[in-house]
């Protein structure tokens, strides 16, 4: 088993924009407890660009972090992870999302809910990376506002289901929950 | 007389990004004074897909609630609910702009200034819902921009009208000022 | 020699959406420093809306500052301010950006490194004003793209440069830092 919830103040939502410095805290933070860790990537590698920046950030974690690519079954993934004690790092939700919609799956409201269902019960510490997308102007393409409300709604039950919520500008932690 | 404003923090301005959860919130602070309580509802029902909205929020309120459509003439219902003590609700800000814009009124500056002024001489707990706009990047459309800077000087003056500002991400609130 | 970098928290960055008030903000932090005061602006004067701009900009802050343009040799006119003890305020990292990235210089990354020496080793309070961009929807455009990871990133080097960082909404200061 790895450090008790309670006092890690895990499963911990990361916020932030782009280019925010998200997900290097999040590290951070997964890095503070003891190793081995896992890293659990929402990204596809469909294209060469996407195919280097994965590549990359694998040799960067290499040796303490294996990882588990969990495109769209992202509960599911979390769930077969109970009982080991690992910290889990999920980068990121957003990405998580715009999968769901691009695979057109139906039930995305409740592929949400079981993912926040499965991040209360998980038994290991969990850290947990989203931007945010809504402090911008309206966008004036429909998909891209669709896409806004999803994300904002999504964050909105990840921080509820979470022990603790940061919200990270230029790098800075800011405590909004925990 | 509704609670004295030193011990309610009132006027009190909540901002935030799309789907944040600051309407929600907001709506909690005001359940917190005795009802009934004023809806200040700056939607304009010119569509079915607002319509039918409007109707969900109705039906959500109903009961302690009562609603006042206030598209363009915020000033002017805020005023006529003073002396009453009724807990007022104004949802939201930049909807009321973008009516100002779109019905073409000359003086959208002036608008502005009275309501601030009608805020400040409010005697009954007041909370007000604005939209944080300007965090993402410069909008290539020229009134998204115009609006966006619009909407940005708003808010500045607001929070320098009201007792208490708060942000709200992902549904949690970062207290500004009061 | 200008106030003792210890006390006052400077070099200080201040970071905001558009139309947040982050620049009056600023302004203000470097008015409590005592006279006279240096304003380096990245505007260029290229069309006469900006033209117009720069001239109220000016005229708000006569006598007691003036004005040095450094729209692309940033870091050179911050070393050429050293051993003078005056306030500076920098105003802004972003069109500095966007004045890079538009005269195709190569390494602007390089020119960010090289910036955040020279306000490390700032002997003058240093005042910094910088955009937040990243926050909204992801744009369509590449080269919106470009400069909003561009401003993330730089935004992250700054802040890990300076002592003090504020995050400014509706006027309003929010402390990352110092």
């Amino acid at each position: 088993m790895g450090a008790p919830h309670t006092d890690t103040g895990t499963p911990l939502l990361v916020l932030g924009g782009a280019r925010s410095g998200k997900s290097s805290w999040a590290e951070g933070v997964v890095g503070r407890f003891d190793p081995p860790y896992v890293y659990v990537a929402t990204a596809q590698a469909l294209d060469d660009e996407m195919k280097v920046r994965i590549r990359l950030h694998r040799e960067r974690r290499e040796g303490l972090w294996r990882t588990i690519e969990a495109p769209v079954e992202l509960a599911t993934v979390l769930e077969g992870l109970k009982g080991r004690g690992e910290p889990v790092l999920v980068d990121c939700i957003t990405l998580w999302l715009s999968n769901l919609l691009c695979s057109e799956t139906s039930g995305i409201e409740g592929a949400v809910d079981r993912l926040c269902e499965t991040i209360r019960s998980s038994d290991y510490p969990l850290v947990i990376v989203s931007n945010e997308t809504g402090a911008g102007i309206v966008p004036e393409n429909a998909l891209a506002r669709r896409f806004r409300d999803l994300s904002g709604f999504t964050n909105q039950k990840l921080a509820a289901a979470c022990a603790s919520v940061f919200l990270i500008v230029a790098g800075l932690p800011m405590r909004l929950k925990g």
